[in-house]
């Protein structure tokens, strides 16, 4: 640890290296703030995804979805200071480098940092009364394909905040139902007739993509099927291309002692199809409780992208190293910087 | 009656003594007005609910839903005024009393009779143009875990007439589903991040309690199950508790020629589960029709929460004393005040 | 072709006179604009309909919904030009002539141009930053008793180009379902009380008259049931009581040739029942593609009210004739000119 530069991220002011410890993958656009911290520490840019983790836990070295898990011992995970010297080097009024955001792999570090900055003036202006208008008069549509009501209220809340207005669709699948037949192409063809920036969330991989390609105005990926949910192989692989070392663990009070961030998430019954027993088993093996907190550093936080079942401890909740809900609360800060930045530039 | 203090529920201009028929009961948040002028004379303030009438009528002593009614003749029973004679002891921008609206019972009628002097501000602004910009960059969550369309509009019309803004979701019960199962609190503490108030209906009683011990933020219940919907015991309890003389009767016409009000609802079929045949002669026994019309008061009024079927035929609907679509109205300027003392005081 | 009074539909800038080929019958709401240049050109006003069309396809005289065609060889229709020397008679802040919009019947062709220079500026003000705020504090209702999001949403952005709000309801349904029994009218006096102006679809033939002759504000219908859908019957029954020449062909190359505008519909499969045969007959039957295109004028648009399956090839898309996502941009203009009308006058 060092009193050189710190994270921007209002949930770890002085802390300036990071070991995390991820439980298991979960959806980018629900942890984008979170995981500027779990940036691992490297002299030059890197390109950031939520699978960037340190170690990760599995039962028994079983995988639920049917892969074999290795158990490796728990190094220390040396880091230098994540420096970001000059974070705001974009000139306000400036046009935003991306015309779209789709995936976690677009932003390098110096934008990540500036989108931080401008996250922190969005942080004010929810704060303040009255209110900014900064994106009075412009549309955003919620093209939604599969309900997410938390992930949409929270763009929605985003966007109104800014004084912006939305119009609102949960049901998008019926545009392009089997009995109509629409493509994803003509859909966004007519709706970005309609609005000025287009939020969507689709049952398919690729199909952010897809929209943003065909549409004239910037499209904000919400989630698009398995794309951005990489699996546990695609991560290794990724860590490996980037050089960063990693392991695996079945020990989490060794590795909560150890850690910066131990980012647990919701074991998703879903994967496990019928052994129901397999689930059963992997629910209760590794739960946040008292218990690790009582190990975990002081200045360590426990996240999650929320919802939770069991795999926190309702008793956590009251220990300032629960981060999950202020995580939530600077999820609508990054999206207000992101409307922000697509909509009038930095 | 006397020219005293007068109700100043814009229904009732000069009355002051009622004598209420309530049909059966219904859902206080649709009637927040209405039960103004249905409140019992006594001197000293009470505790309102939706459960305070004076008489109720079933079809011959058989209760739907299985309970032995019994049939008392109809007394007179004479009021006094109501007086409040300063019902704005409040100063502007004084905090509001309530932290949240959660049932009936909160309010004192000191605090009713001020609430209705802004509700009659509130109908000012309403019909006035350009319309108020008081609660301007607020927002208000519509948190409905099963849809209440009607309930819902007249919330949000009363949240934008005053120029706040509105997240809406009609399907929240897919943040609790058994498949996620996250807890009301949990789902509580992401909303309150993106919101400045909750309106909230739930299936569940007590829910709307819960939720406004977990939010700092306020909560208002827009109906939680079979909470603030008592059954015929409760309310004879509770009106006995408090000292209140009331009467059960069959005989619609009598009790309609002394009436102040005559408060009709629907027949809920849903109470009868198979026996179809208790509920079509339930359905026809209380109609409010021409026939009840003329044996009426000239000064009294019929009043239904809506939605309403056969129980009050339409050839009432032109008569003045037919008050369900003005009392449907009231009901906005109610929402709108509530909103308005919950958000920025008196 | 003449220089004379041109079309003011930003499609069809020249051209005077048009032949139009409709495929289909189609939704009115969808087409609004596109109507006015499929006006067959007569020296007086004429009423308008969806089922004014100069040419129809069947495949092989076999009309999928049960009828007999007859193939008609195909004849010029010589048209005189469309002429409004005058479009804007009426006087800025004038009433509109129209207190609902129910049917394409209740528009002559004066108020259509007039209407048209309104949607002209309509362009303009969804173009300019900041927008226009000229329906600033007044709200819009949409009552869909039947999900159609792109007809809601097109109506939202309309209101909320011109500053205004919207209150929305995609399950209306629940107002009037046989459980609850309500009737419509009891519905829209509910709801003309929280909103300023009514857009409701319904699935009755007739509904949105019943609204209208309801409700003391606006209503516009969005649709209801087959009413607006006229059957081809219809369609022949009314131009010839207008003595509007018409004929059927079933050589779309010929008449494509020829034609100002080629409107293509989707073949809506739910008409065919059990008779899939039928439907995937009927289905690759009357294709536009880039040999249709190759035939026809230089001037010719290729119209369609969305969405659209195969019936439309993609290829056609880069086309500058291909003009149906220019012609769902341009029922936003109408849109925005028809709210601006009802509520402010002209």
């Amino acid at each position: 640890m060092s009193s050189s530069p710190v994270c921007p991220c209002s949930l770890h002011k002085g802390a300036v290296g990071f070991r995390v410890a991820a439980i298991s993958a979960t959806k980018w656009h629900q942890q984008f703030c979170c995981f500027f911290s779990s940036v691992p520490c490297k002299p030059s840019p890197i390109s950031l995804s939520n699978s960037v983790s340190i170690s990760r836990f599995f039962p028994e070295n079983r995988l639920p979805w049917g892969h074999t898990g290795r158990s490796l011992p728990i190094n220390e995970n040396q880091c230098n200071a994540i420096s970001f010297e000059n974070p705001c080097s974009f000139q306000v009024g400036e046009k935003f480098q991306l015309e779209d955001v789709i995936e976690a792999q677009q932003f390098d570090r110096s934008i990540l940092s500036a989108i931080f900055e401008v996250a922190r003036e969005m942080e004010n202006i929810e704060k303040n009364s009255p209110r900014s208008q900064i994106l009075k008069g412009y549309l955003m549509a919620t093209l939604f394909y599969e309900p997410s009501t938390r992930t949409r209220l929270s763009f929605e809340s985003a966007m109104k905040h800014l004084g912006g207005e939305v119009l609102t669709t949960e049901n998008a699948r019926e545009f392009s139902s089997a009995a109509k037949g629409e493509t994803l192409e003509d859909t966004i063809r007519t709706i970005e007739g309609y609005s000025d920036i287009i939020v969507m969330r689709h049952f398919e991989s690729g199909a952010a993509r897809r929209a943003a390609a065909t549409a004239s105005i910037p499209v904000i990926n919400a989630g698009d099927g398995p794309g951005q949910h990489p699996t546990q192989d695609d991560i290794k692989d990724y860590l490996m291309s980037k050089g960063i070392e990693w392991e695996e663990s079945d020990d989490l009070m060794e590795v909560a002692s150890k850690c910066d961030v131990v980012y647990q998430t919701r074991i998703q019954r879903e994967r496990f199809g019928e052994r129901i027993d397999l689930y059963e088993e992997a629910q209760g093996k590794y739960i946040v409780d008292r218990d690790v907190l009582r190990i975990m550093q002081k200045h360590a936080v426990v996240m999650h992208p929320l919802p939770r079942l069991d795999e926190i401890t309702v008793d956590v909740d009251a220990d300032p190293r629960a981060a999950y809900f202020r995580q939530a609360k600077n999820g609508l800060y990054i999206r207000m910087a992101l409307l922000k930045l697509l909509l009038v530039g930095w």
